[in-house]
């Protein structure tokens, strides 16, 4: 483990998280369903804009690893984080990558300010952190169960897709 | 359907989209989860923060429906949008104004730049629309099929709470 240090990425690891991105997809069998690009990327989290922010896991020199989140809001508790992504690349599996990347993640979660003027109290830290999770993933089911995360399996991703709203629109 | 009239939701309808919040805790048996109150809302939404965009269905002189979305961050196409909630008072169910509310989000969501510098074109419109929702609300997921949307059973939500992240951390 000596060897693996975690860090906030910048622009200039894009093409490796790319990289861990298409890897993914290509194990969900939805390589072509991937339209970013290293540049996007850059674009989106770098030049100004911030959509996103991700941490990078290095092995010796190489980026094996990418934890990758974003803010989203919540009608019952207010400002949350969300984890978009969280990879580790296949040759690096089992090092305990993953779990120091979600290390990162909560204590990032935790320490991010949302402050409150004229609230009673200034609030720290975001009240929950949601993800998805594929339901037949039982080794990540697990992972996130024994770290007190909760899957509730009643809940479902709904999804309306470019070619989804362009014929919704057609049908108005 | 004449007397249904959708908007934009102003800083001053947050008291009635609160209740609208409440009343569908209260329905899921969870009023004791919304943490939130019209004034926060007012000020993550109207005070210069702007964390979520809201349309209110009114009819006659009574706000009875809101949607309720803000931008996420899809590692396979970008920018893309979330309707965090679509709420129709129990007593105004039928009208159709669940449609005419999804309508404005959809149309929302295909107005909206996305301006991506020195790319290939000008690329308008996210390229998707998500949302969740419970597995055995058949009525829901109907609703949302027929629009085209697809419900992805095999991916479940996952969330870290409050006192979980605590906990968490307490480990680490």
């Amino acid at each position: 483990m000596n060897s693996i240090k975690i860090r906030e990425a910048e622009s200039t690891d894009m093409d490796a998280v790319h990289r861990l991105i298409v890897e993914l997809a290509r194990f969900e069998e939805s390589e072509a369903s991937v339209k970013t690009s290293p540049r996007t990327l850059q674009q989106d989290g770098y030049n100004g804009s911030a959509r996103f922010k991700c941490w990078v896991a290095k092995n010796k020199d190489e980026i094996v690893g990418m934890a990758f989140v974003y803010p989203r809001y919540s009608t019952w508790v207010g400002p949350v984080l969300h984890l978009e992504d969280l990879i580790v690349t296949e040759s690096n599996r089992g090092l305990g990558i993953g779990g120091l990347l979600l290390d990162e993640v909560v204590k990032y979660g935790h320490s991010i300010g949302v402050k409150r003027i004229s609230w009673e109290v200034l609030d720290w830290g975001v009240k929950r952190i949601s993800w998805e999770v594929l339901d037949w993933n039982e080794p990540a089911i697990k992972f996130y169960e024994e770290r007190g995360a909760r899957v509730m399996r009643d809940w479902d991703v709904v999804q309306l897709d470019e070619m989804g709203i362009k014929k919704y629109l057609e049908r108005l």
